[in-house]
């Protein structure tokens, strides 16, 4: 399974893997496809470098990306405690109250409070960039649109590409007008922030508006071989996936049980691929998260409206670290794609990868006999 | 392109097209597809049984098929006086304000109002069945799920298979346990009545869990080649297509330009994939309905929730007939999938039926092309 992507990037199967997970990005990576970590995460410059050191040390020379969360445009910059003001106490209350209701407990006292998303503002995700820069990173991706122009170029002055995600091929062509080099084409069925636009109208929709001008990875919906083959057949170059991983053996943040599988892991396991919901609660944009029953709370009628990003993350960051500590799968805070439907059992990077590609030559074979009868 | 259906049918291709106009489902049929004619708009037997002989005399002794719509429960039966009971007054100034504000004509004084979906009822519906029961039909598809246990025996005693939509693998297996032959997987692309699961998601995940109990026909998306590649690549063993029907040359519904196109077919050549929305405004389930100034009225914060089915669509059939005999297309009313945003040009049937098939086979040779490099 080649594509100009395998060439261009010096990875042996197109598959591009966004995970949170360092352990997960480097088992992508040693198995053939490209692991991108997740960098929002990490407040905090050292933590970055400390465990992009721990990739670079992990990968055997083989080539890996990362992704920072850079919104095209960011209304607030300043501390969190400035931000905190415009919360209103209205949704504080709303959150503690449910918390209380759905059983949550508090944080351990010494623990650190997380302080939500800081590492959306431009000033945190500039230095994510200066630490990655450091790094023999190949791919640059920004999960909210194109980065800044300056982020680009100082990307491609390092010789590093840059990957932005589209929901809607206008806003696919404004990444090609702003340099970006490749477009994740995220259909509505993907975990996270998703559009309206389902993988297999959206697709083939991008990849014929960007006509050639930059190559395109599917994202949204594909867990197996099978969901490769469709995409390159509607015309990716690539697929892009993130969801599928979260329940491999290597994943290893949040809570686990004595067996090894962790509190979230088990609430994907049970759940089917009616199971998410797309709402602002995350972020304050659409995201599509695991339902559970703090996305209910949040349907319910009395419940607020969310709040624009990135003010709706910061109010819900420390309820999310309560429920994501706790040992009560049914209160997770989880961003999943409807692919979560097949994530059934946990199995190693490795396994999921060989299952992509002879699925994949399994569906193409399939269509040569439909063809040729 | 065959799969074990054409055999089954002795079809050409396994593509199968829903659609209102028999001109359309004939020219499907004699293009080598299965043209399933809508039944839904015929309230009379009369006008069913002459449009069935045109039918008969227009599709060279090959196969077709025909839609009747037959809710699994009905909570009202009777006439539409009776029903017309249960509307509440209040809805009914909304539409007529709303009609007036956007300067929609009233009907002309001796046309006969449309009475809605009487069709749906199953006193209907059975007419239906008794009609097209006499003639060479070999398909009666249902769009709302499973028909009555009697129907499908009816339709197996004189030798017609019987297909039904699903939005989930749960509902698929429900129609092979009710004897459903088909299944027609129909992806939250899709218009009409859809779920919330992506196509992309959806159609391998009805494939496994019927395990081979009924073949699948992947619905929702698909407008070209490519798609039908994709859909096939996924395990289905064919396509039932509508939307992209709508705009071919031999659709004749509606009130048509000096050129030939209708302002229906104006508004959808315009609409992009982003100009539809799922609403249950049209039938009182959620229905994709091309997006125009009536379904943003119904989006206005002073708009009534939607009312059950089938009471919302006899409150709005007059509105729809007066929408659609009018000249403006920024206030028809119209079910399409997001797939519009593709339809771009007025072509023949047997053109869109030639792209199908020549997509398919390049799209399949390029995964070889992957597959073998």
């Amino acid at each position: 399974m080649r594509t100009e992507l395998c060439d261009r990037f010096g990875i042996q199967y197109p598959i591009f893997v966004f995970t949170p997970s360092e352990k997960v990005a480097a088992a992508v990576t040693r198995a053939g496809g490209l692991g991108v970590l997740g960098c929002v995460r990490f407040n905090e410059a050292d933590e970055l470098e400390n465990v992009l050191q721990w990739m670079d040390e992990n990968t055997e020379g083989k080539p890996y990306g990362v992704d920072i969360v850079m919104p095209a445009k960011i209304p607030t910059e300043g501390t969190s405690v400035d931000i905190n003001k415009l919360i209103p106490q209205s949704h504080r209350d709303f959150v503690d109250k449910t918390l209380a209701d759905l059983g949550v407990p508090p944080l351990p006292e010494d623990e650190e409070r997380s302080e939500g998303v800081l590492g959306w503002l431009h000033s945190v995700a500039r230095s994510h960039v200066e630490v990655v820069l450091k790094h023999p990173i190949k791919l640059i991706a920004n999960a909210l649109g194109s980065p800044p122009k300056d982020v680009i170029d100082q990307a491609h002055e390092a010789g590093v590409p840059v990957a932005a995600l589209a929901g809607s091929a206008k806003h696919a062509l404004r990444h090609a007008e702003n340099g970006v080099d490749i477009v994740v084409a995220q259909g509505h069925e993907a975990g996270g922030h998703t559009g309206e636009i389902g993988s297999m109208v959206l697709w083939p929709e991008i990849v014929d508006a960007l006509g050639g001008k930059a190559p395109v990875l599917a994202a949204g919906g594909i867990g197996t071989g099978r969901q490769v083959a469709a995409a390159l057949a509607l015309g990716a170059q690539g697929v892009w996936m993130g969801s599928a991983f979260l329940t491999s053996a290597e994943y290893d943040l949040g809570v686990r049980r004595e067996s090894g599988v962790s509190v979230i892991q088990e609430a994907m396991l049970t759940a089917t691929s009616a199971d998410t919901v797309r709402r602002r609660i995350y972020t304050g944009k659409p995201a599509r998260l695991l339902k559970t029953k703090w996305t209910d709370a949040w349907d319910a009628p009395d419940a607020p409206e969310p709040l624009p990003m990135p003010l709706q993350n910061i109010l819900v960051s420390e309820a999310h670290q309560r429920m994501n500590e706790s040992d009560n799968p049914a209160t997770v805070s989880m961003p999943v794609g409807q692919i979560v439907g097949r994530m059934n059992e946990i199995r190693p990077v490795a396994d999921i990868i060989a299952e992509l590609v002879t699925g994949f030559e399994e569906a193409s074979k399939r269509l040569d006999g439909i063809r040729e009868s």
